[in-house]
């Protein structure tokens, strides 16, 4: 942060910021590209065409197109890795309204709901783009929350209440079973943070 | 079932036979497509030529292939949906234990572990297959346990219930998630059923 401030103020670095911005634009491209196909049906070749450059750019920037789809992944779900410290400030007896809040917010916002139903189409569908929702979203997130426990099987439980905010996700904004699709969110809040409590911190 | 009984002891239809043989020829052809490949690479030509049948014989057994799928998913899905009433034997105070080991036991069999994946990886990539789990899997195996609650609210406790197995099934088995993937399956279910209890019959 602290070299954009120095270059704003200082003459432009003309090849950097170019750099800068083909760089998002592929980003952009390819965060667009993986949510309407899916991770299987993307090539790199299709995310060089949308964003307007060569493919041999993509792979100089970023890699393999698993390196594409994880760069892709880590902007999308920016918020949420960056959420943990926000889950922490809090009392350990609230963790499990905050966690459910969390995880609804970014489901109930049209602006992030989308990029995470791509990620959980894709790991859904594909080895790889599992690895990658691993590293990020369980590696990051989930360990973080457990730290905050301090007790045995922590992990443990942090995983079993994800598994209850990723399954209600999963029934309500993915399959859209009812009624559970379309009842009001603070009712099923009330009903599904205390158990996300429950693993947390219960017996 | 009288009437193949009933079949057997007298001189075989031999048209009738064959029919049935070539339907359920169709049926196993189909349900190894959509295995493999998903709903939407999945074609009615695709089954059809596994099969070794015209793929106009398919359309006139099954009709679409949306109504392929339901077919081939109805069949997959036959220990699930004929469940509800081994569900239903015994107390109300033990339901969530039954429903917890019943969920897991399908999952934990590789006989039965593939078609499931099939079709969870289908309903969450495509609208149609969605449809299709929401009859069948819904409305069929999540409405009969419902129906022995006798409360209000009844269908929203068992699809959050449902919500708590389903997204676990996802982390352990489809994620693969660590430790949760590789954690003994009693500790789980000791976990999650008195979670699954506590929606059904909690307050």
């Amino acid at each position: 942060m602290g070299d954009v401030t120095a270059r704003k103020r200082g003459r432009p670095r003309r090849t950097e910021s170019d750099a800068a911005g083909t760089r998002d634009r592929i980003l952009v491209a390819a965060r667009e590209e993986f949510s309407e196909r899916g991770y299987e049906k993307t090539s790199v070749r299709g995310i060089a065409k949308a964003a307007g450059v060569d493919s041999a750019l993509v792979h100089h920037y970023f890699g393999t197109k698993e390196q594409v789809f994880e760069a892709a992944v880590e902007v999308a779900a920016a918020p949420a890795l960056s959420a943990p410290a926000a889950l922490a400030e809090g009392p350990l007896e609230d963790i499990g309204e905050r966690f459910t809040r969390f995880i609804f917010g970014v489901w109930e916002n049209p602006a992030t709901r989308l990029p995470i139903l791509a990620i959980v189409r894709s790991a859904v569908n594909n080895e790889t783009a599992a690895a990658v929702f691993r590293r990020l979203v369980a590696a990051q997130l989930l360990r973080r929350v457990a730290d905050q426990l301090d007790l045995p099987d922590a992990e443990l439980r942090v995983e079993l209440a994800a598994a209850q905010l990723v399954g209600t996700a999963m029934l309500r904004y993915v399959i859209k079973v009812e009624p559970l699709a379309s009842t009001d969110i603070e009712r099923i809040i009330a009903r599904v943070a205390p158990v996300v409590q429950g693993h947390l911190t219960g017996p």
